[in-house]
């Protein structure tokens, strides 16, 4: 269970250290990428799967507490070799979830120092950490990340819960697939960890000009990504 | 039998709300991914055929009733494991796809709910639906669509039609590549369930502000993959 | 022989359906694509070699005279499966690929018909069919030419001259790098069959309003391209 | 040895030529590619990895001596078949991979000759060749080299140090993912041989209208990669 832990600490914090990494390439001022667009975005969180699910294999690559409660909903047996799926083993992977959020996000404010020390609207400055609705409408957006986080559960069970094969590589392109299809409204948390450890992470670090950490909408990308994940879980029983 | 509908219906489901959903995306206000352009669409739509195709293994990931027929017309014995390739199983299919088409299109008018809401040019609102040509002219397009699903259906019958190794990436990476290449004049239908199970949704949905469905292109994106999809078929037994 | 002979013809005519077709897409009036920028014919161009190679395994997927004479100066004994590396197999394959280009560029003009009936600079109608230089200056272009398909030919010797596991993504791929990085001076032909079947295209269809078929440049991609891939396969021996 | 040793330039070679012009076809005045934006880089970035890696199989295509020092720290008993990881064969590596790239970029600067002949602002030329910061502030940028470099190394590892399967392409992926999301401040040199061999060359190469070669930065891009290897190999024995 400890290798598990750290396993999906680490993984975690790789992902959300390329995915707050891409936005902020994207939406800080004076970056390199300053401006390049959504599909850059989109591969880029695609690719911090990537490197995410490569960094975890030890604990079968949940990274997302939707994955690993969607899983439960589905009666797997294990979440990894050796690690039985229980109320235990879902608890423990979603504390190295937010654990390994939170460290990303800090990583990414490192890499990036500079230009959050730029001058630019507070709300980009969390857009770097955490989604947010461009319209906002906390039942339909509840709705949106229902739907994104039922596509990205129900495939990643097809996939088979571990890695092997094309399987990174195929969580990523999901993940590209999701974000280019379903992102439109929220920004596809699709994952609460994602979401909310980095959100921790913005009302805690000392960011030049920051503004409010909008906790407010906090709740739709954890509620949302969950009963997505579990409804997944569930229809992907019947198949 | 049973079983291979419910996973055409799924399969094409899950590609059409991602394949709706990119294209809502980029085209409907306020979005986050407004304006980002073809390539996304591409992408999404490849990515949305990945997607579709690891939903829809137990039948054989058809999706479209070009590749069915075309299938059927390259002397196919089963579509997928314990199931035999005839005329009831060929009806079978597209019903299911047609359904799937349905269903996914609504899925992807939720998602985007908010954005529907809008104020759009009502023919921005159908074209997430279904395709249209940027200069109408139904001999050509139809030219083009027989061009693009007749590249589909052929090199479909060279991976095999059942998916494994590269398979839902290789399909998935040839609709890029189509739609990159060949759907500048008419969008890349180049599957008549993608057009017409939508086309449905939109004469159908509460959509506000929404105009006409264009009935009279609707035979074009039918038509034509079927053409080409069977001359594929027919072509590919040469080889 | 008759079977590598039909392989090459219809392997290239796929990928020059795709590859004309991209170009067409992005730079021809009216289209989805117009104006949607360099990446798209990179990935479009990589992802036509991509439904080439399956096209045509029979024959190897050489799809290109500098494939089959780099092959050659690399003392492969066999194109194919039952098809001995000699003089003859070399014509016949190189017959093959200009027949093969020619009738793709057929069949783009045809999925664009439309689009070239509109009024456009016939420069751009021509940049459908053949490449041609930025800044134009035989002897840089001709190095340009050589280094691209220097690169082309050397990697897929590296890969094994025969397409499998990751074999038609691999080339897709290294085609796009090569797009990107060395395709900027002369719009990389790395294919005498890529640029002569289609010029030779361009000057007998009808296009509407087109111009010269720029003759006085056609020898640089073929010239440059042999050279190219002579050289690599001669250093590939080396390796 | 010999063999590991040109193998190492080979690859390296490769790398440079298809990154470098990667850049220059984004970057230099009348290419086809120029403004094409950063997600051309980071692809054209990858893909030139992709392409390099299997230039070098035989060395176990390190490329980087970022990747070299970090096996060592990790403990390595080999770095490719038969030749023992020692200080003896990291300081040929090493070698290997600055002369590498100073051949890539003398090549780059041959297919660019006639872009790198207009007039340009000397710091976009330097650009071509050399990374370097968007915000000058010598900690902090070693700071964001250090975490892209600890990515690039930390990921590798889990690969495995030698390529196979998803091998060439993985680790091309997770540089276009690097690049698209740790890229942003300085441009990802993640490599000290990527950026000291181009540097070099930029200061011997006849470039028209040249300006400085940018020494009093040229510390940064060699000592983050090699701490964040170093540190990447540590962590990764932890795992």
């Amino acid at each position: 269970m400890r290798e598990a832990f750290v396993s999906e600490v680490v993984g975690t914090a790789f992902l959300i250290l390329l995915g707050a990494g891409v936005v902020a390439n994207v939406i800080l001022p004076r970056t390199k990428g300053f401006g390049s667009g959504w599909l850059v975005i989109n591969f880029g969180w695609g690719l911090a799967v990537f490197a995410g699910v490569y960094a975890s294999a030890g604990s079968g690559s949940h990274l997302n507490p939707a994955v690993t409660l969607g899983l439960l909903a589905n009666g797997a047996d294990e979440f990894a070799d050796g690690v039985e799926a229980n109320l235990t083993s879902t608890l423990v992977y979603i504390l190295a979830q937010l654990i390994g959020a939170f460290i990303g996000a800090v990583l990414a404010f490192l890499a990036y120092k500079n230009h959050f020390d730029e001058p630019a609207d507070p709300a980009v400055k969390l857009g770097v950490f955490s989604t947010g609705p461009e319209i906002r409408s906390y039942a339909w957006n509840f709705v949106t990340e229902v739907i994104g986080t039922f596509v990205l559960v129900y495939i990643v069970i097809q996939f088979g819960s571990t890695p092997s094969g094309l399987g990174p590589l195929a969580v990523a392109l999901l993940v590209v697939g999701i974000g280019a299809s379903l992102g439109g409204p929220t920004g596809y948390a699709i994952n609460p960890a994602r979401d909310l450890g980095p959100r921790i992470a913005h009302a805690i670090l000392p960011i030049k000009g920051k503004g409010s950490s909008d906790w407010a909408y906090s709740w739709v990308p954890i509620a949302g990504p969950i009963v997505g994940g579990v409804l997944a879980g569930l229809a992907a029983r019947l198949g």
